[in-house]
């Protein structure tokens, strides 16, 4: 005996699934905030004609230091409007994206009756985005997501495309979802919070977005160095925008990396500089180096680096391409300096990393800046290629 | 400045959402699932485009009990059709139900090179099928899923319709997911190696259905409710396809518990016998009853007695309803001396229930057999009406 039944679900409406980003450069940035939320949590609640009606009520996530700096006009705005606030604050770094940090917020959350009513906010860099998209995935099967990125590099790349994680001890990002936020508030007036390590680590994903997209940006950043560094306002507004822009056409094409064949090898061409950079990202987590260990964003830098270095070896990078790209980074206060990192207890990482498929990785580079291209290849001849000669 | 750019998504084809239950009675049964596996993730390699060809994988995930019973023979069948199958086995019960256990899962999955082409296979009850889900939907960032229910209650449930969760301390199911499978295969053969106990704690989600959907599975179920409690194999074929069947429908038709204005209140009306069945389901782990831990099934019994009781008492339910569901399922082999459980440290873990939203519960009802109802009621009148009066 055999039998079939079958399960019919509807696709979701699409009006349902695109969102927009908003810049904010000035005047009452939280009020606004507070206003286009409250404004979409009643088109929701109305959407669900759900019987019970009460106070609006927000889970509001953030980390230490931007509790210190932005939570508090944040949390008052929405105070202002009859939202209420459920804030969790969790230590600042890349420690709390783990499973345990999730699990001991959703604890708290259940016992301040979070419930599925509620929206979640998270109101910080990538850390705070990737967990508050897994909570917001997760708790109770799924709430609304709202992404403040409050870097640069969150607001560049993180916040946009849906894309949220936590680390295993087997490596970087390993257990995560796909959420897409309903929508993106990225207030530029929190990057003249950051210190200098941190605009600067964020500009490496800047760079990124140029090589694979949008070469003008490159040339921009060549001429502006100095002002990229420095994160002169008007500037970064044109940086984030422009970095929205390509990234939000390459996330509409293949939402979930699965389509390799869609233009420029799909989504999983914004892994430039992230196969080796994850690897290197995580060893000075582990071992960490005499700078400690490093941001993301100077991760990536050194992982663009191996990686257009290794494109030329292969044939498929332009040559001087690397020499441009190291100038540019260095311009812009970022680690260049590779070479160090490129040992086989690095590189042994890589071959966990979730893009990982078995003993071929399918490596993201560029031929040319706006040109990128994805290539299989053998782990061994990555490994083979990318040490350097011994000595 | 206030800038707004969109990132558009693509729906999903509606076709790619939709899956096959099979029901499978005898006959080589995981021969003929592994050629509708194998079948199924070739078409979904050639769909993908993949630039790099190897053996397809599959990690199977399952439990010590149906390891000892069934394993075998599914590894071997797929063995025999070159999947190499990365096996993990669980302790038995409910306590496997955690973040704790999917991330030491995760990890291994991670050393044995699970990687995106990988697909989860979830061959068990419940319990299984809720972290192979929870798994699947968080490894690699989503993983394709099939669910191979092994006990009666995942057959006629928990295997059907995408729902999967994990517990933490302050509740049951509070973090999960909705991940559809590709498909279903209900092995009916794996029903002959069940319990008597857990036979019958499947019979009362079978109840649940007949109340909800179709008031004939009632009829049958009182009319044969000997051979139901001992597992006669055509019979058993029939509830799970009535089963199956039935709750199709309601997901279908609500996929995520959004739309409580569809018939008989969406998929909430699924939670009939589930608001106070899982605050006594919690109540009996965390202390115990002279009979131990309570059989999930078993909470949805006596779930399904009190909620009749309540729905009586508020005038939605008609009264005989609550004495002849009692009968059933006493004549199923299921416990139905509710008094005991409905005490105030019992009652208080309903708040916290992920279906909670704040100081009013929307109640799922019936007013009688095939016309479900969802009833809005505060967390007051619920207390004070299911508690017996007091002596």
């Amino acid at each position: 005996m055999l039998t079939r039944l079958d399960v019919r679900l509807p696709a979701p409406a699409s009006s349902e699934r695109s969102y927009p980003v908003f810049l904010v450069g000035d005047g009452a940035v939280e009020r606004r905030f507070a206003e286009e939320l409250q404004r979409r949590m009643e088109a929701q609640a109305g959407a669900r004609r759900r019987g019970t009606a009460r106070a609006p009520r927000v889970a509001l996530l953030t980390d230490e230091t931007v509790a210190r700096l932005h939570r508090g006009r944040y949390q008052q705005a929405l105070a202002d409007r009859g939202i209420e606030v459920v804030a969790t604050v969790v230590g600042d770094g890349e420690s709390a994206k783990s499973l345990a940090t999730v699990e001991a917020i959703a604890d708290s959350w259940a016992g301040a009756r979070v419930d599925r009513e509620t929206w979640v906010l998270a109101l910080g860099g990538g850390v705070i985005g990737d967990l508050g998209g897994l909570l917001a995935t997760l708790y109770a099967r799924g709430l609304p997501l709202v992404q403040v990125p409050t870097t640069l590099l969150a607001q560049v790349d993180a916040s946009v495309g849906g894309k949220c994680a936590v680390n295993l001890a087997a490596g970087k990002n390993l257990l995560g979802s796909f959420l897409q936020p309903r929508f993106v508030w990225a207030d530029l007036t929190t990057l003249r919070t950051l210190s200098a390590r941190d605009l600067c680590a964020g500009l490496a994903e800047v760079v990124k977005h140029g090589l694979l997209g949008d070469p003008g940006l490159l040339e921009l950043l060549e001429e502006r160095s100095g002002a990229a560094a420095s994160g002169e306002p008007e500037l970064m507004a044109e940086l984030v925008a422009r970095s929205v822009v390509f990234k939000a056409r390459v996330v509409a094409m293949d939402e979930r990396e699965t389509d390799s064949a869609a233009p420029g090898g799909g989504r999983a061409q914004l892994n430039l500089g992230h196969t080796i950079g994850h690897a290197i990202e995580s060893a000075s987590h582990h071992a960490p180096s005499e700078q400690g260990p490093l941001r993301h964003g100077e991760a990536v830098a050194l992982g663009l680096l191996a990686e257009l270095r290794l494109g030329a070896k292969l044939g498929v990078t332009e040559p001087r391409l690397e020499a441009r790209i190291r100038r540019l980074l260095a311009g812009l206060g970022l680690p260049v300096e590779v070479d160090g990192w490129l040992r086989p207890e690095v590189l042994a990482r890589v071959g966990v990393d979730k893009k990982g498929e078995g003993a071929t990785i399918r490596l993201a580079l560029v031929e040319r800046p706006g040109v990128p291209r994805l290539v299989p290849i053998p782990e061994a001849v990555l490994f083979q290629e990318l040490l350097p000669p011994p000595a």
